[in-house]
């Protein structure tokens, strides 16, 4: 897929998956750390989000403060620069808690620097303690995520059952994986650090 | 009970009762804090949470800035770290104060690193000073924590008349705890130091 | 009263009279200070309080901070330190300006660590200077604090008026003490640092 | 006048004339300083004021806070203490600039430690630099200064013409400075400093 | 003109020219900075200032801020201490951006020291950069500027055509400047330096 | 163009396109830096900006402090000082993400000193990552910059398509270059480095 590819082309960018009124889409949730001493604190969110969608990325970047470290991501680059997370397109309104996961593993990148697989995109809620819950719109998502040419899919595991209701075509055209847990999102999304490296 | 020994696993998560629309639900309280210097600080409250269940997880907080020393839990570790309470579902909106005694119980083990036991389940609000105040829907909360196969509740003293209400067969299954104080709750709902050690 | 012997067994807390939909009725105002190097700031206030009576809480700690040292209760433990004052029930609403002599003794006992005696109830607008000025409902607050088993209750000079209205034998059973400036709710109101030290 | 006498008794309260909807009112201007190391900052305004009057007093402190060196109000002691600005009675909404030499003179007391004088009275908008701009009501507020038994009331030169439809006697019994500079308002309503070492 | 002979006879005061709801007026830009170490920061505003206006008084301190050095403003004076805005009178609302150069005069005057030509009355917004951009109103305005006894005009550029439209007395009466940048304003309006000393 | 020539010369200005009521229009985006120490801190935006459009600022700002060192622009100059971008005319009301790439543009020229080329103009969002998304109303933007004297358009590449509406003698006199990345932006709308030492 070449707008995946091109936008997850530097660490900072996951490709997640979105119901609107027209079906359902891509999107991409974009992270970016400002350098040190250039005047910015906290976390700055961009992308008309609603209440909802803005918890999901104050809990994506709590996540990562508190469980980062045990998990192999530096967060210690975070004390007093300004963390901005922003979701094009800048005029369209979006909310929701499904982009959970996808604004983690954004932000996990990051921080890593290990940058997100192009042709993974993923859609799921996730708690302060990294539980996967469930969404909705499995079926216009995973459409979506075929239309754009995404191979793999990450799903939450209480998912499971929609799946029945997508056809299966394209069931079988993508690779899907059911998690329950967000550490198993950013083993499967990010790249391997030594790939990162070579990029 | 499955969701909940899975939920209740790592420090930092206590299993409240709630009055929804359809009749009684369980629901998870997560507590998490940031990493020193990791850039946050204050009390951030995610999940659509209503005025007042904003105000009991300031209490609960408050409570433990003043008396977490006599009563054996280190609060040292919260200065100039970002204290995070998150109420799943994200999109689901919820408010009252029957949740304090829950909130403070997740933020104690979360200070403490003993993990909350997976088969209590808790309901009551709780003042400044830690007094549990009665709370309402006491019928609705136990047979959903029936439901959910908790076998402990603790409950407010002052809601013992409400348990005439209850079906004998509900009753018998749980084991009821009426609390008066916070501390009682804490001693009951907290795994031993040393099991959390093991753990 | 045994309730309010509860409430006020430790410093930081002052019962109050106030007029509800339902007559009047007894209630509690507590006052928390977070442990030094908690993470906390400023004036913390819940219980659904209304505009009036916020302002309340922040005359009764502006009027300690700029008089406490000339009258006995030290200040200095306020600086970085979150002040939280909370009037239970937590979900229901209060408003308006007589709780503010009650406000001021929830947070001169907490400074002192002098508990507040059990059988003393109050009522009065506090001024930023200390007078103590008139309020509403002294019927119906006597009324409660006789049901409530209170004995002793501090009332605003400025009411001795509405003492008429009062049934005699209410006005009998309680010791009702007139006064005029919040120095005067103290001494009356604050047991002795002896008494506390021994409790 | 007793109550004025008890009122301005400290350094820190002005008394001030106001319009309210049954005539003209005597109202007092309390100002409180916090100790120093005590854990405010800033300006806090209390006694429901209206946006007008509340730019009124920071008018008022911003004024003091250039231009009180030059004329002798000592002002370092501002520094990271909270200033409070309250007028009783707590519940009354008011609003309108008139009450801006009031303030001026309220703090000017509190910072010089001089009383201001029980028998005086004033009313007037005060501009940035201290001009004291025309205000409504003077009739009203100069019946009410009469009967609150103030005998000397300060009034804008630019209100001069209003006096005309004062009755002869108020005006007769009332000592009325008209006053064009705020400069002039401190020096007719503060006490000498040696009589203020002497109170 | 006696009234603005008064008012800017400090430094800090510039006039301005308004239109109102009874034709053009003139206005007075006030300034304060307040001592160092008084406890003040940021910019306040007052005047029951709109929006726009807000953002114009904005745009001046950002342009001295960033300008001043190189125009011979000193700014260093500026770190951590209050400026404050304020355009009398206190109860009208004000907005629009015409006041621009007017308070970019004003603060100019206040951080110089030199006072503003009393003769001088100004009208027109001002971009970040400095241009003078046009504005409405141009007739009421030097109407009222003539009536108040003001002798010079300074007009944006931009605006030369509306002149047609004033009535030929007014014109040859008043010196009316066209400007294209404020620091033209700033020439013709602020005494020179050793004015200022004798002053 | 004069008017572009003129707002451009100083560095920190740069040329956008809208669409207004009244088709297209040529606006520009100014952005200026406080001198350090000079009291100010964070993001200022003026122009009656809609919150759309305040985000693009945002997404413009954090762009630059997160990727300008490795694009050579230095952003260590931003510590400690207020960051100030407006949009004249001050009261007219915009909104919207086409002038994200102007905004980039205007920063970066503010940070390197390099002004921005007098003969240039621009429309397109900018995403967090430089990316250049789609935008609307090319006909009239591109009418309003060759009425403008206008002769070199940056647009994004993603709207080649809507070239083919516009009229084609406008299309032979503008030198139009696709755009899909910030940094094509930067690198044809500033002037070299030397160019601006030299203006
Ligand atoms: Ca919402
Ligand atoms: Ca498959
Ligand atoms: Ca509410
Ligand atoms: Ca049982
Ligand atoms: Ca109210
Ligand atoms: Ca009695
Ligand atoms: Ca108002
Ligand atoms: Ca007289
Ligand atoms: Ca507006
Ligand atoms: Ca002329
Ligand atoms: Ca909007
Ligand atoms: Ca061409």
């Amino acid at each position: 897929t070449p707008e995946s590819a091109e936008r997850t082309a530097v660490p900072g960018v996951a490709t997640g998956l979105a119901v609107t009124g027209a079906g359902g889409d891509v999107l991409f949730v974009e992270a970016s750390l400002a350098e040190r001493d250039t005047g910015g604190a906290g976390l700055v969110l961009t992308g008309q989000l609603g209440d909802v969608m803005k918890e999901s990325a104050q809990i994506a970047l709590s996540y990562l403060r508190s469980r980062g470290p045990e998990l192999g991501f530096p967060v210690d680059g975070l004390a007093d620069r300004a963390v901005h997370v922003h979701v094009p397109a800048g005029a369209v309104p979006k909310d929701g808690p499904s982009a959970g996961i996808t604004m983690t593993t954004a932000l996990a990148s990051l921080l890593s620097g290990r940058p997100v697989r192009a042709d993974v995109a993923m859609t799921g809620e996730v708690s302060l303690t990294g539980r996967v819950l469930p969404i909705g719109g499995v079926k216009q998502k995973l459409l979506a995520a075929h239309r754009a040419g995404i191979t793999t899919v990450l799903l939450p595991q209480r998912n499971e059952p929609d799946l029945d209701g997508v056809p299966e075509s394209v069931r079988e055209a993508l690779e899907i994986h059911l998690v329950g847990d967000v550490r198993e999102v950013l083993d499967l999304a990010l790249q391997p650090a030594t790939a990162a490296a070579a990029a």
